[in-house]
């Protein structure tokens, strides 16, 4: 048999239309508010703000709910039952079809929202449509929504300002603008972080180069730590879980000399700084995270399964110990 | 950062309607009786009797549905795969954002069921509306329901006049009963049974005087024993199932003090009866109920993750070798 | 209590219209073909061809969808997450309370289809409505369907002459066909093939003469392995993870004897060729399936629960030693 082509797009056939997707699971949310523990607010300009775990309580249904908006609801999240040495600890876990337009196009956290006092991490589809981020040049994708949708990591909920400004880089009226917002140290946050297992796989792919229209499928599962008291911490937890105890499997089509080279850069371990919980490196670097080795946000493992060749090509290490001590158990 | 607010409470702004909401569930389980291998019943009072392995054949499916019925619709339950030893044993997971809701106004068997002959362990929320045991005292709880659901650990199926008992005690006419039945040596009453892995905590945790509305999201997973040929040793091995073999993961917002102190008194192994198998206590007992240590019925392992300081405490141990003793594996 | 009775049969309450019951599957892949990743061609005879992985590329919930089709609706599949030794390693789940249906009847891939020069494993319900199998003389089955779906493991897409000879055989329009294609070299139907870890325990029961309406539910895993560049290498892979990785629980009602005379027959190692990879020994065959020792098609390890007697009994062992010499791990 020849071997398999390499020249499968991720985005030959499919009209996306990210925000759409997105909207659907926000309605859907929406109507089960009570049962997922979120508030929804209407801001005077029309924006909708749906508070998965500011104010409101949100849970383990509000985490899933908000993985999948994140993800245009081109993604996958469930939840299962692992232990951590001997620490009884779910996990989360992701799949995608769609990687590139589920994780990059979507769910990747790669706007940073400031306006006035107010800041927050964006993600979600919105910034399909606001490419503001190199990352939209180098996947040449742009959307044109109706409604855009964005998830905001904060412990602040946004006000018609922020709201007013998403829809302006957007181009829609702040009535179009929904945003789900939720700090790293809720539940629900805490969930749709750990959700980012692929997410941080398919980044690093992206700066080392890699083809991402190679990458057919993907899963993930990451562990889910305690919920911290304080955002700060809650970014530390999240973060260490996916770079010391994240698995991901990709599905891809290359040469297997790609993968041989390409791989070993890809994990948590590839990193100097790889080896210490994620709050001690970030002291060190002066609590700046554009200090912070960029080659760091990445899973502790990850494995290729190489469909042009057949080869199975893994890298990285899981650190059980990291994780204890970083989430103190 | 401020420590979270301790004041959020389970009722606040949720109308349950929990009969309601597992009429839900029943009305999807008729409409798919072929599929679960269940029956159903209508009585001459028309009070119906939903049988998932009295008589019925049951399965898989209709035992996470019994389960799901159980919670008033407010857990999930689904089946996965690990192994106790070398013995491949699906586990039964259960999840619930609503805990109190769906474990104990709910799902709590909390309601003995004796009309002459006829004897049932009464769980699902027509407890709610019949309101017969101090803990809806304790929860300040009572519904008004247009259509009771009961589920029936029992191995006789329900007659006219168990109906009418029901009906009476809770306030509606006996067709606006719905009463699905299961003994536990059956598929789908096991499943049922071991679904209450995060039921006992909460129950324990009751009993113990701890702030029910600090508990905000649970998951557990407990392994599904053999099916026993008798409703006794049904019992017995579910029992086994939860107090060691299950775990418990509890999502809860209160002083790290409360943790330390209540905490060691909540998995199984705090009885001093833990340490055999359920059928041998219970013979010791004289096949009496109500000698038995009721601290013993409580999960294997129970895992706090506290909201407020994120702080993981976990208490008690789990038992593989008591496991496969009780099993016969 | 007196033991359970022994005469649950499998066909007794179920018009099962399996073709029905997977076209309702086909409907709904069809309406999300774009994610799926999947091609919809209408032969110009009014066949429809659904492309699953020949030379559309599908993915993981393909995979669960074909897996779903292949067994009418009446089986769940599920991804989980596991480890072969250090490499993680996706697993295929499956699950169903009707196997003799969902396995025997509609999944089993008994139909060899030879059309010219068109060569395919046929499987699905299609098998139902042609019963040139012995399997449904045995199983006294044979179903009158308007329309007949069947999944084809090949790496060719059928033409209209192999629609129309299926269409003969099914005593249908040639419109009246729906297939189902992916090769075992591709993510779908890879996941399809490993989604028969039940089926391969039904059959060596079948062909062990067990009575299977004793058989009530079963549920079963297996790794995934890696995705071939050739057929024949997925071919391999595949059997490879059913031999050595799956692990199969089945739930029946007979006598313990039965089980300890026929269960050891059961698994994988029952076989004399047991030990060596599914290619090496197919090699050894001079490449001719028919002298392969037909007891090696089986789970690595089978548990059944007798449901009369509560004893449980375990035969087989999984060999993750041949899975890594045969994925190249």
């Amino acid at each position: 048999m020849a071997q398999k082509p390499l020249d499968m797009g991720y985005d030959v056939n499919i009209n996306y239309e990210l925000n759409d997707r997105a909207l659907f699971s926000v309605e859907e949310a929406i109507d089960i508010a009570d049962e997922l523990k979120i508030d929804v607010h209407e801001l005077i300009n029309g924006a909708r703000v749906l508070d998965f775990g500011v104010k409101a309580r949100g849970g383990l249904d509000a985490g899933i709910m908000l993985g999948s908006i994140c993800m245009s609801n081109l993604g996958d999240v469930f939840i299962s039952h692992r232990e951590i040495g001997d620490i009884t600890c779910p996990h989360v876990n992701v799949s995608s079809d769609h990687p590139v337009a589920a994780c990059l196009l979507s769910q990747y956290a790669g706007w940073s929202i400031n306006v006035d006092q107010y800041f927050a991490m964006g993600s979600g589809p919105m910034r399909a449509a606001a490419v503001v981020e190199p990352l939209f040049d180098k996947l040449k994708f742009r959307e044109k929504a109706n409604t855009v949708v964005g998830v905001l990591e904060s412990h602040q909920l946004p006000t018609e300002k922020v709201a007013r400004f998403i829809a302006e880089k957007t181009n829609v009226e702040p009535d179009d603008v929904v945003l789900a917002v939720a700090p790293a140290s809720s539940l629900a946050g805490s969930i749709q972080v750990v959700a980012r297992s692929v997410e941080t796989a398919m980044h690093q792919l992206l700066e080392l180069g890699f083809d991402l229209d190679h990458i057919e499928s993907a899963v993930g599962t990451a562990p889910l730590p305690p919920i911290a008291a304080d955002p700060l911490t809650g970014i530390g937890w999240t973060n260490d879980a996916i770079l010391y105890g994240a698995r991901v499997n990709l599905w891809v089509s290359c040469e297997d000399t790609v993968l041989e080279e390409i791989g070993p850069k890809v994990p948590a371990n590839s990193s100097e700084k790889f080896g210490q919980p994620f709050m001690m490196l970030f002291e060190e670097a002066g609590r700046d995270f554009y200090k912070l080795d960029p080659s760091l946000f990445s899973p502790a493992v990850v494995t290729f399964h190489n469909l042009s060749t057949g080869k199975t090509f893994q890298f990285g290490e899981v650190r059980p110990d990291i994780l204890k001590q970083s989430f103190g158990w």
